[in-house]
């Protein structure tokens, strides 16, 4: 390109690594965060409740991928519409920093999206496989030099505390995951209840460790099937009412509903395993990889968001 | 920002992975490429030779990783200096799409950067650990959307053919690598020579399975050593002058001096394991955790590039 008749250099950039913060006070440092979303299908609550987040918007860039099928189309021109809305019509304090949309041509493994069918132990494999790829590709296109945390944040979560990211980052853990429950209602108390929805946070125990031990090299554990009782402690059920939200727990295997991740911890090379990796895969050998790079896990039972209930 | 009072729209970017090409023929189909180098020092010879590529430019995208240590700012100053000239002074057909140059606060692991320093077997597991998370950060760093491909090239590669990426691409293979040789002044014959450097491209041998089989979890097979013979089949010793240059095989492990990758198998989530991975580390470890993902690396023995020789 050309500008006055005289060629452009193209662009050079350079970037101090150790100048990008990473601290318990995000805000006050002006620390980037990217919002990662693999997304079948679009919510509602999803947008609503990421709009309300007080982050300063004018820090966060949204990454999203969503697969090229009918579903996922259908799920892209819902984003689109919401993005417009926010993007061009939004009082500027609203808008985010920029957006990222990646369309990933593989089919989800799975015909149906449906809960009942997505949490059937045999389909798993393969789910889980696909959607630990999926978070790597949209992971390794958007992660940039600047990015100073990563918020995995599932399109199905649709109720946050608004300083969400504020209270996760205040631990200043290198990764840190919330409760993640479920409304629903309670027909014997014939009003609405919640319970705990997400069962990949958790500490190991004995028992999975020995399952592990006498399976084969590809073979994954799994959590929350009746017919493979691993006795891991869940953080599902660690949860006490009116507890300290602030209350850690160390863990061992973490879900990717919400999850914080310090950008450092993704920059040493921790990623979704597509394959059995110590006998576990996606988020969950995640957790195992970040751990052999020397980083812990932490939970916070009693600090709580909320998945949708189909 | 805004401009002529009314507020700019941040921008949304859309990517469809699928029309991202990756084929044998990425200048007629204009794929991007991202060429990594992780810099301890500068060689002028590195440099002239990248500039003779004839690999479209305009399709080039550079990206850096040198440690922020003395060594790391004289190499960071002397590489500035040249992509300045470069990028400003030479014609456009030369200048490249655009570099990235990251700096890293992590010390190298060794006090010296001297070959017989860097390849005593003792300090293996904590420099290639670094080396590891070096390539790791570059690549989550700069990995972008449009990528098609990731040429890995170290800094003290300082001859190759002009064709490199086309000859390497046009075998479309998912992770490819050229035989690493060594011009030296041969004593005996009292003449120039040339010898094999990248002993880390290899096939698997049933020693080394077996020596991997026997050794704790954490522990690593080295290549290259007398004190642990692997009877691995070497590439470097395949080569066979006048031979097909297009000869392919089938590699288990591989090095980085020169190393062509299909940018899906980085987004699929290969990455350079910093720890013991099936008792293999960094590049070697990358060649095994890409097959895990069901991509199988290619050597070609009579294919050279030349490392600078101290
Ligand atoms: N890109 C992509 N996203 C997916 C795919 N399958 C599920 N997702 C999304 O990934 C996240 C987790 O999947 P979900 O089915 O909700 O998991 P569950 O709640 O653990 O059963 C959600 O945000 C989904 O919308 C897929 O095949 N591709
Ligand atoms: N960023 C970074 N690059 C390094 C470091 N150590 C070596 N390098 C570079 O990484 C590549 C491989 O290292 P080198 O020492 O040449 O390995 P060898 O040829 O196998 O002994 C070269 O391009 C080096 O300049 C380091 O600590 N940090
Ligand atoms: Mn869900
Ligand atoms: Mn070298």
């Amino acid at each position: 390109s050309t500008s006055g008749g005289k060629p452009k250099p193209p662009p050079v950039m350079r970037y101090n690594l150790n100048n990008v913060t990473i601290t318990g006070n995000p805000v006050e440092n002006n620390e980037n965060i990217l919002v990662l979303t693999p997304m079948a299908r679009f919510y509602q609550g999803y947008w609503d409740n990421l709009l309300q987040l007080t982050y300063p918007h004018e820090l966060i860039t949204l990454g999203f991928i969503i697969p090229k099928n009918r579903e996922g189309n259908a799920a892209y021109a819902e984003l689109d519409k919401q993005i417009t809305k926010t993007q061009k019509f939004a009082p500027e304090k609203d808008r985010f920093k920029s957006i990222i949309i990646l369309r990933q041509d593989f089919e989800p493994p799975l015909s149906s999206q449906d809960e009942a069918e997505r949490h059937k132990m045999q389909n798993q494999m393969p789910r889980r496989a696909a959607m630990a790829k999926a978070r790597n590709s949209l992971l390794f296109t958007t992660l940039g030099p600047a990015t100073s945390w990563v918020l995995w944040l599932d399109a199905d979560i649709i109720e946050t505390p608004p300083t969400l990211i504020q209270d996760l980052a205040h631990h200043d853990r290198p990764l840190i995951v919330p409760n993640c429950f479920q409304r629903y209602y309670n027909g014997e108390k014939k009003k609405m209840d919640e319970r705990p929805y997400d069962f990949n946070n958790w500490q190991d125990s004995p028992t999975a460790q020995k399952m592990a031990s006498e399976m084969g090299a590809d073979d994954i554990l799994l959590e929350g099937y009746r017919d493979m009782p691993t006795y891991r402690t869940l953080m599902a059920y660690m949860e006490e009412n009116g507890g300290d939200v602030h209350q850690e727990v160390p863990l061992d295997g973490v879900g990717g509903t919400a999850l914080l991740v310090k950008a450092d911890v993704h920059r040493d090379g921790a990623m979704f395993p597509p394959f059995s990796f110590y006998h576990l895969i996606e988020t969950e050998g995640f957790a195992k990889m970040a751990k052999r790079l020397g980083w812990q896990a932490t939970g916070l039972p009693n600090y709580k968001v909320y998945h949708y209930n189909e």
